[in-house]
């Protein structure tokens, strides 16, 4: 078990959702970095509960740097944060130790570490440990901003209902207009109909899934590898370690598999300065394994919050009788639109570690 | 660019398309695992040339061990197998050097390496550097089908037209039946089209994409990791590594983000010999990055072939002029059917390393 | 920079010597095993400041687990430490940002992260570092200990001034006794004498170096590799991660260079139980990187703290001119009789990574 | 068990002493770069066996490139030399099998991988294994020397014999003149003792250790890191890889253990072009982990080789009975001196890694 990823930007997550403290270790930030600290917290309020739209458990999450960083300056050594837990409200997860949640960690958590394991509020499994990854993904984003780097993710989709897509050439403007709105959609009447679907099935006592599309621009062509090291293995390895998701895909994706070679090839062209560009980017960026310059682009399919107020069927663990288990306590009936800054935080700092490994020791 | 992976079990490929060999080289593989010949120069055979569905290139691939296996038994220290490049016809390629391919890796690599790179046939980026894999990947199935672990893979779609799934509960024969066949689909009838669909493309000096469907049974409950090192994250950052690739999804993939979690969710239940399993698999075998004891189930994108004889837009690299590309050479007009095996050797090492991770010096 | 080590047990340190918090992060650690407060903070005060031997600030360094571990017991997931920096008195250091100390690490700092760096009190490069090392080294003993598997140091020798070594078969009780005594060695009258010499440099504002012997008992034959993760390397590896080290030797190492094959072999014998082992230990119980299940044995080596108060040539960074600078604030005049838990606990911490790589998921 | 270094250079060591063939596979060599074969067979030449001094094994030694090189030169894709074993006697090492030999990794490979293990000729923990060592480390001495960086070492001892040490500052032209030599000393009076010395060892069917010192010129200040990672931790762990190393020091090493602070620390000054460097290297050129811009320099203990033609104490693995071995075969009665350039190799391997992962992308 290792909450860890990264080659020269190893990053590194600890905490329970019910234990003192979360946090994130990165080691080998660049020094000498200002980080905005408005920047950093409005980033890190993005993926924060939304009114009936999500659990009613409301943390403060404002980082405390214990290293790595001094009056809002990087240093070199290694970087510390956590975030303190004040709100977890164990006695509401008492019962599930015995009894465990289909489709949660419970039962994996007790066949991997025995019934010394904590899952309270989802243990280490938790959506909550992506809060670290968003200190550490807001850090990033400024850093990557400043090199000419910006990610930008919205919902694409939930329940089926559709958003409008990012297009050939999103906007740095685009990313921030989307993500100082209160439901990350690029159309808003999309994000209204979504935003209805999730009350919808919150009243059934039910969730709902959804996909969230990613961009990045202004990487540079050639960063990368083949093979086992390129973009699209570094970003999916990461982007699997945000719990509920099942699904990536690069480009036109699984679509591409119904493409003829015709239809999905980018053609290659000069732009209006003669540089050489792809005419449109069914690659999502990405040719062998290696960034093309044109926008990183891919989308994450989140499942339905595991977590439904609904009668399941489970087994007793002591007693290995099958019974039916009702879930209580707070929970949101979709994560996939608190996921959205998530997935960029995840995507930076995977984009950061790739150009600090092309580019190291030149900040 | 590192063309490895793994973390007990680890993988290096080597090799370029036009080279004198490719090979691979693995570190840490149990000793006196018996290997038999006979079924690994099958297991390769599975991604050979077949007929006018591929390219005209034929290799022997009859991988030569240079360390590490003596008399067809392993002997712990690293393991070394070739194959030599035969009938390789460089001069076909000569031209590209100049004029890069679209949604082919001549330009990143361009970018990356400069003028120094061997791009001859796809270089490094070649699909026959799946061929080393194979040899690795049937070294691992053989050795994960003394611990009980089978691994098997079909082609789900190719141009949209779709096989049968695996179903619930794929087993060892159906994974044997299907790799015993000329084309690899569960119902013949679907086979049979898939390959009309090639041929029709190939007429048509195009290509086409598909969809693999990959499964693993065997595998005990409790293994794997959250967060980063679990068992998608790993699948996924191997299965990228296979050129064309542009989508992974497990169990319910894409479709989960269309799902409800009453519907999503897998019921946790009791066999008929009172073991607890889940009543249906859209988990696809793991939750929170760890094996629940289900199949693995997952799905591969592949695009259409990028080489097709029609004419393409590029631009020459020296003289940054706009120019008109013919691809002439040998190619495969999809690449699907013949990455079958290739999906599973990736994921049979891939699972041999979590395997010995979790239970290594017990062989 | 990557203040990290381990392949299955990863451990991760942070912090500086005057920022908030230092700590450590290991992803890993089995669950469900007991720690032992008391004795987790009687390992820890055998490295704290002693008397006029040492450096005058005080730290409680009572460690605060913010993950990993319910009422004193692990729980599988990434356990988390840190310890509170209370004394640090940066006044003292700040003149040494613009002229760097001779022998520290102050002009390198300045070289790899320019003027940002925090370089108080020795930054993250500050023996305070160690602290955090012994909390996790600590929990590695105790665990270690319940597989029979036991780690012991004392100072082999101050300025010169030799102790006893420990002998070809050093003993639980051994390592018990020196690690209670108020000064590490195995002879008293030693290290009275090592004492004197420690008192005598300070009186003469200078510093003395030193060495540690470590050994550890209980290892089984046949842990470890050929080549580049054999014992040797990690333990190499680990061990120059604590500050002051320059040298390491396994067995007989450097007097091995002196001697012929015929005496520095160790002759393969039945014990009494009719088991193989060998008639001595030249080798420090490793053959070509694996146990060979004699104790491990090593010799460390420290030099003599670099703060002393004698004046010092060096250069204003600012200026470029030379100039004679006089170290003030606290500082210890021997290192290694502090640094011997420290050695412990980095051994314990490999040594618990070798046993998790080959017994992982048995525990 | 994992025959593998480094971070963005990573090496990859294949083979056994008595199989087909032996090599190396190196990913992340830079493109481009030209590689002049007479200075690499030259640079392999160097650790030939020689004369009455060596072992009467004799093998060509002429790598084969099979990947990652045209024409000479590098073009980025993963880099694999072979050499293939001609001259292996493997009926001198049958017996070996059921007694293995005092201070040899017979008995621990016994151990670990059971009968399987291929332990003729030392298997894979030959002194052979250095031979595709040595292809990498010349590849890497030319990248590095294009650089500016040189990497020289002799035989600082043998047998108790010293050499002149390298001294403040080696230059280039001392590399070069001991490597040219037949046997690598500074001082050919005392070059001349230590071959009286070996060929004396032998005379009475026994064999000699020596000591090697290391150095190199060039590294610029501030690459490294602090704790895990710096330069001594990846240079220890590496050269513990070459067979019989017991053993590494830096700068003034354990001699730094006996000496004050006052006489230990370098001073910090300007040179004539007014940089800043130190008066003296007692650091070997590094603090804290990071270059200091003075020589690296450091010194490797080598036992004596285990292999003697007087009969030894051991015990038969199958009936496990005392008995007395005679070991017959080939073998060097010093290793020391054909260790030379092998140490060479591995301090070259390890610096061009240093410099990529510090300065990766623009070579």
């Amino acid at each position: 078990m290792s909450s860890e990823f990264g080659k020269i930007l190893r990053v590194s997550v600890f905490g329970q959702s019910h234990g003192p403290a979360i946090g994130i270790v990165m080691q080998n930030v660049p020094a000498g970095e200002v980080i905005d600290e408005a920047e950093l917290l409005a980033f890190m309020g993005r993926r924060k509960a939304k009114g009936v739209l999500s659990t009613l458990r409301h943390e403060d999450d404002i980082p405390l740097f214990l290293s790595g960083m001094i009056h809002w300056q990087t240093c070199g050594s290694p970087l510390c944060a956590i975030l303190e837990n004040k709100d977890a409200q164990s006695k509401d997860y008492e019962a599930l130790k015995e009894v465990p949640r289909p489709s949660h960690a419970d039962y994996v958590a007790y066949k991997k570490w025995g019934k010394h394991t904590d899952m309270r509020g989802g243990g280490h499994f938790s959506g909550r440990l992506t809060a670290p990854l968003c200190i550490g993904g807001g850090v990033a984003k400024q850093i990557l901003a400043r090199r000419g780097v910006f990610v930008g993710a919205h919902l694409a989709s939930v329940a089926g209902i559709e958003d409008e897509p990012f297009g050939l050439y999103p906007t740095q403007e685009l990313f921030s207009e989307v993500a100082q709105k209160h439901f990350p959609t690029i159309d808003d009447a999309s994000g209204e109909r979504m935003q209805h679907a999730i009350k919808e099935a919150a009243a059934d006592k039910d969730s709902v899934g959804g996909v969230i599309e990613c961009a990045a621009i202004g990487m540079p062509a050639g960063l990368g590898a083949p093979m086992f090291e390129g973009i699209e293995n570094k970003l999916a390895a990461a982007i699997f370690g945000i719990p509920a998701v099942k699904g990536i895909e690069f480009g036109s994706g699984f679509e591409s598999a119904r493409q003829r070679g015709s239809g999905h090839n980018d053609p290659i062209i000069l732009d209006e300065q003669k540089n050489i560009t792809m005419e449109k980017n069914d690659a999502g960026g990405i040719n062998g394994g290696i960034t093309n310059g044109m926008p990183i682009r891919f989308n994450v399919a989140f499942k339905p919050t595991p977590s439904i107020n609904k009668p399941q069927k489970s087994v007793h663990l002591a007693s290995l009788e099958e019974t039916e288990l009702v879930i209580h306590g707070r929970h949101d009936p979709c994560i996939a639109h608190r996921a959205v800054p998530v997935v960029e935080a995840v995507a930076a700092l995977v984009l950061l570690d790739v150009i600090l490994e092309h580019n190291h020791g030149h900040q």
